[in-house]
């Protein structure tokens, strides 16, 4: 083998990507000199693993190690350099200057390519007594360490969590879980940033029940020192919460600032650019993981978005094109699902908000409750959906789910359709595993993709709960009277739709009907029967399921 | 409302697709003259939970109504006639002979259309003894209504069922559940006739583990009394099974009779013919459900598939056609699951075996054993999974997969790829919820993906555990010696991968090398060492987790 051929391949940063890239390289290339630095002391750790770490969930630290140095240099000859930090590059030379952190040492490795793979770091605002003891942020194993010592050493009974997105919520269950008094404060006015508002109140319920502090919609404004030796968190609109431990995660940023002193090209919105095959502006140098923009895959619009799955992917992709292939990476969906106690919520493609902020209008919204399985076997439990589709032809752009079982696979399903560009046509087609402790005989899938080609094929026509009422507007309850009786909205005109062919002249002419029922499949029966004779009306999406809590009388 | 609109539409079976038909015709139809005659006591009955009623995890008889007579009545306008026989139907006429089961008189009802969803029926071999008291078959609520009073009436200690089909299986379960000793007796070498044969293995582990006898490759002969008057059940081999009842679950056939006598055209299968949007030889009448032959949305053969979800959406397209509109049915994947104790089974699109059976030859299988989700968060387990892919383009012609957990959500995402035309390339770009609880970061079926993939792309030659070892075959063992001493292949070289790339003198030249490790990832490493030495070797597909027994030192 000539020196030529034997390529030196240099990898900065050994978690999800960097280690999937060099273990793919490998695989297609036996010959290459292959080197991962890695400024923390683990390659290959299970990063997203560390909050059920903390909650004692994962028993033991090297639970977390998927795999160690010993692996890659045994089975892929890949050397590992723990603990040294890529400090700069040169890349007239084609050298990377790593600093050795336990000795301090500096020297530099020639690179035939390089693969920058440094992730992303936890948002630390510069707030006043942001250095006080006590407050963390969580990203690798030592990290974990740090915060379990500090509960273990400090008896910490209570914790301040910054920032109500998944990482945040995992640490709240997780604290929770281990006994302390938890505070969620998060500047949005609701958790789960990346789902609507309306799909992340269920979250919330669940939070609030399981004896979670939610303080929404309001920000911290600075640390100070609590009376009793712990710390007080301000906010900005004059609340102190104590605990005896805070937990940023506001959210990450990109390490971009070796890639950005090299001169490489960063993106829009802050990160790495490359093309579709991971390659950055200098050929040479490849980047991939969370300091990388992507483009997603619903909107077209360049995002970042830090998950393990397309970092994984990027790192193949990246090996790919080091070896000549003509892999791509197709952008990102978002797909994405956390654990809150004993919820599950997860969501793909785009949000509603989302397409809002992007002034996209051509798109519609349906709310659905289905059960996960069927209803007469026991156990079933309610799915709280929500899709988002493209008005003109029906294509998918999102879906949020939230529920206590089976909201995984169904968002998969969803996924994967995204995937392949499929409508809410395909999901009426969708044929699904079903046996009743499995599912429905007309999936959840099938029952969201029916509602929405009836919209789509002008059967129905959708009103949604936060349309504001306006002159003219009547609600009409189809539901029973003691449904009825049981709550319903303000004002609301309760014809059951067993009565309503037989009292269609109690409705007052040119109304705006919105129609609702339980969840939204009587409220459908109810406009075909009305528009059927010549009585427009709409149908709530998601019937009173969905109905926000001040609409509620 | 003239008379001449208001069109009066018959519907032979009031279960699955019949109630489904009516019901959407409603909403499309708001004047139609609706009437569902239904041979049975009960319309919209969920047939697919009797086996659990019988088994105590359904409670009570009236949890099976999905929606009673009032329903159709009161919310739909459509009316039911229970407990009524068609006997005939007179094209030229325009008429449905029924009979009224309860009095035994018989009328004649005109019709516009007629929608003939007549179902399957439960096959009764002609065998010796079949009639004796005690031996049944599923198919309705007094169907499962007579097997538990036999239960309770006869204080039964133990059953024989024969075919171990999904319902065999549900029933051998149910029994098991209320302390009855089971015996399946099969026809077939394997449980689970839709499954291929390695993948059938490890529900017939399962049963047997939970105490279930079976039988397998014996087919009943006769059924005489036993000496303790109970039934034996005689089998072709000399076998003899003693069992307090017998349930007959060995498959069904369509009823056809009622379309066969009007001189319907039936398909080569047997079914009811139909075109895309359920109409039969005769434009007037609709056919949907058990009954009728369907495409095979893989292979383009026409089956017999008889699957409650399919049913629904054909009344739906049959509802639709008779309102002039042109949804169509794109034919059946025939996805299904199965729960067998504390496994769930599940499959999509073509198996390995219908495949050979209709001579295809252009595809290739692989076998895995993912974990449902991170292996470092407690509780994972793995998924036995097979994949069918065609090897010219990639395109997914199949999938199975055993295991205790998420074996739904999984064949659903492949079932929502074969939908739409995806390939395994598709399967390794897919975009899927993630967190250690869920799933892991690359997902079970990205891992189907990535392998499949490498195949297409030649950097891995499978082989396969079924093929015969022949003059200079080597099965290569990369595991460890340690997991080599508790279990290998018969003659096998043990060469850990570790040191694989040191030791590759010792494999002999010219060898058909066939390499396995423990789930395939470190054979498919080792062949990729060897293969780039200029070692030909090819990867065992699934490891040593697929070896057959019978290979197994």
């Amino acid at each position: 083998m000539s020196a030529e051929t034997m390529r030196r391949v240099l990898i900065v940063g050994g978690v999800a990507g960097g280690a999937s890239c060099a273990a793919r390289l490998r695989r297609l290339d036996e010959r290459a000199d292959i080197h991962i630095f890695e400024r923390g002391p683990h390659v290959s750790f299970a990063n997203c693993g560390l909050p059920y770490y903390i909650g004692d969930v994962i028993p033991r630290e090297e639970d977390l190690l998927v795999a160690g140095p010993q692996i890659f240099e045994k089975r892929f000859r890949i050397h590992v350099h723990a603990n040294t930090e890529a400090v700069a590059i040169d890349r007239a030379a084609g050298e990377l200057r790593v600093r050795d952190l336990t000795t301090g040492g500096e020297r530099s490795e020639r690179f035939d390519h390089l693969v920058l793979s440094p992730g992303a770091s936890p948002i630390r605002p510069p707030l006043p007594g942001i250095d006080r003891p006590g407050i963390f942020t969580l990203r690798n194993i030592p990290d974990s360490v740090t915060i379990r010592e500090w509960i273990a050493g400090r008896r910490a009974k209570s914790a301040v969590i910054v920032g109500g997105g998944f990482i945040g919520l995992e640490m709240a269950e997780n604290l929770a879980r281990r006994g302390l008094e938890v505070t969620v404060v998060e500047m949005l006015n609701q958790v789960m940033p990346p789902f609507d508002p309306e799909m992340a109140e269920y979250v919330a319920a669940e939070l609030r029940a399981q004896g979670v502090r939610l303080a929404l919609g309001d920000g911290v404004a600075a640390f100070e020192e609590g009376p009793g030796g712990n710390i007080l968190v301000k906010t900005a609109s004059g609340a102190e919460y104590a605990g005896d431990m805070v937990v940023l995660s506001i959210g990450v940023r990109p390490d971009t600032a070796l890639a950005k002193a090299a001169g490489l090209e960063l993106g829009p919105r802050g990160g790495i650019k490359t093309d579709d095959q991971m390659r950055t502006s200098d050929p040479r140098i490849f980047a991939i993981g969370d300091a990388v923009e992507v483009r997603d895959w619903v909107t077209g619009a360049p995002v970042l978005i830090p998950l393990a799955g397309p970092a994984n992917r990027q790192g193949r992709i990246a090996a790919d094109a080091l070896c000549g292939r003509d892999s791509k990476f197709r952008g990102t969906q978002g797909t994405a699902i956390c654990g809150i106690f004993e919820l599950q919520a997860a969501a793909t493609g785009a949000s509603e908000k989302a397409l809002r902020r992007a002034e996209f209008t051509d798109f519609e919204t349906l709310a659905l409750h289905p059960n996960n399985h069927a209803g007469y076997y026991p156990g079933a439990e309610k799915i709280h959906m929500k899709i988002i589709f493209r008005t003109s032809d029906g294509l998918l752009l999102g879906a949020q789910a939230v529920g206590r079982a089976g909201v995984d696979r169904r968002i998969d399903v969803i996924a994967a359709l995204i995937q392949k560009h499929g409508t809410v046509f395909d999901l009426e087609e969708s044929e699904l595993c079903y046996a009743p402790q499995f599912g429905t005989a007309k999936d959840a899938i099938n029952f969201a993709g029916m509602a929405a080609a009836n919209v789509l094929r002008g059967d129905v026509a959708l009103a949604h709960w936060h349309e504001p009422a306006q002159e003219g507007t009547l609600f009409l309850d189809v539901r029973s009277p003691e449904e009825f009786a049981g709550g319903h909205v303000a004002g609301a005109l309760n014809i059951p739709l067993e009565t309503l062919r037989d009292r269609l002249t109690e409705i007052p002419a040119g109304a705006d009907i919105r129609a609702y029922c339980a969840v939204g499949i009587r409220g459908y029966l109810a406009t075909r029967v009305l528009f059927q004779n010549g009585i427009p009306a709409r149908n709530l999406s998601g019937g009173f399921h969905s109905a926000p809590a001040k609409m509620r009388a």
